[in-house]
């Protein structure tokens, strides 16, 4: 059982762990990728203090620098649910199931929308993990929406169970490489059905399936938490970070506006304080 | 008439005028002293995310140059009060006032208590601005409580003109240059009278004047500014930093814990954001 389990390696969540590292606590850091992709784009940095005008590649190899030299480590998994069971959090990440006390969300805000349905049919016939419940697609006609090309082996493992798939890359220099893919260059809009999601709808056509598997690098806040409270997409928080779930903290662009640096590095330092604050008084 | 006024010079403060800057506004800046002596203090910091296992020294050295590099400018002086008129904020900084549309407070936590009755009293016998009020006591009886050598012109200047002064110095080394002066080494804990303020209170015994001038490097912001809400000792904010004051922000340790550089630079990005939407808003 961690104390703390982080989720998101932007600026809040590498803050979140360099202060728990420091406060001494039993932590376990999630991300689907390396590095905030975001952070690595930004052209020129000129307010975050201390550091003036840096690339955002600079400042993202600083921070990297910073908490790999304290050894902290990153996961590079994509957690795709978290659960409160009696008392603490159970965490879905690839296949296996991790217990903190406590999670901090860095999450950061999701370029890419939903589909309409998306919420609706997970678990019902909509997959965030290839590993977690691709055998239950085997021999079966699958939709594979993928959002960038880390997870093309994953689409490849799908395809390879499947009777057959279609795949919907959204980026440019897609290699799927399986004889029972078939490319599909068409932005899906929705995922409908009855008791299990059967269709994938595109704007002037549809397609029946058995499921639809959904690979991106991050899983919206309200379909990774259930009942968590949000507003116009950004988790609702209080001044200590704490959101509407008794030991569930929030830092970062999930937060809300502005999307700055200094603010996701100021929240992943408050919400590790105030992780800290409730798992003493647990006890 | 400017855009923001920030008084502070601690990390939120510092934040606050970069972004300020680089947002285009027309600001000022007032701090009664150039750097944050807090942050020169601490020994070792290993959690500001970007600099890792800085001193305290280097830390403040390293937020200076960010802001002198962008050409930013402090003043010097100590704001002893903000008042609300017409739609606008007028600061009183060391017998002059500057008119602002919007303010950002970063006082940061006073380490020295108030004494009873000082903000009781505060113009109507106990006073913070020797240059502002000394002539009020020509040739009167005063106290003067003073907090740091800094101060002790001011200090020598009121002595000059009073008939007698008891001065209190509440540090070490203190060097006060006047005939008039006669140095108490005791600790006040009130100040009392009727419609004025005629008598300094010791736990022993007490001293009639005229008047009592306190100099110390900060006001406390319920002090500062009247109606301001606070909840112990700390500034009631909102989460994007806005007071319960329309136009008045804070940033920074004075807005409550954990007293942290992160959360403090992140707080004065913020707030100068929260400062601009809100300039967009008189138009």
């Amino acid at each position: 059982m961690y104390d703390v389990a982080i989720i998101g390696s932007g600026p809040a969540g590498i803050s979140a762990a360099v202060n728990l590292k420091i406060l001494g606590k039993n932590f376990i850091w999630f991300s689907s990728r390396a590095s905030s992709k975001k952070v690595e784009r930004a052209e020129l940095v000129k307010n975050y203090l201390g550091l003036p005008n840096v690339t955002g590649g600079e400042l993202a190899w600083t921070f990297q620098n910073h908490f790999e030299g304290m050894n902290i480590k990153l996961n590079e998994k994509l957690v795709t649910g978290v659960y409160q069971t009696e008392g603490h959090f159970t965490l879905l990440a690839e296949n296996e199931n991790y217990l903190s006390k406590s999670v901090i969300l860095c999450t950061g805000v999701q370029a890419e929308k939903q589909l309409d349905g998306e919420e609706e049919f997970l678990g019902r016939g909509v997959s965030y993990c290839a590993t977690c419940d691709g055998f239950l697609y085997k021999d079966k006609k699958i939709a594979i929406l993928i959002t960038d090309k880390k997870f093309e082996h994953e689409a490849e493992y799908l395809c390879g169970l499947s009777d057959k798939a279609y795949v919907m890359p959204m980026y440019n220099g897609y290699e799927i490489n399986s004889p029972k893919a078939e490319i599909v260059l068409k932005n899906p809009v929705k995922v409908s059905g009855g008791m299990k999601a059967d269709k994938v709808v595109f704007k002037d056509c549809e397609i029946d399936v058995d499921g639809l598997f959904i690979l991106r690098g991050s899983v919206s806040p309200s379909t990774l938490v259930h009942g968590l409270q949000s507003n116009d997409g950004h988790i609702l928080v209080n001044r200590d970070l704490s959101t509407n779930i008794k030991g569930l903290f929030a830092a970062g662009d999930c937060t809300g506006r502005p999307y700055q640096y200094a603010k996701s590095v100021g929240e992943g330092n408050v919400a590790a304080h105030s992780a800290v604050e409730y798992l003493a008084s647990l006890k």
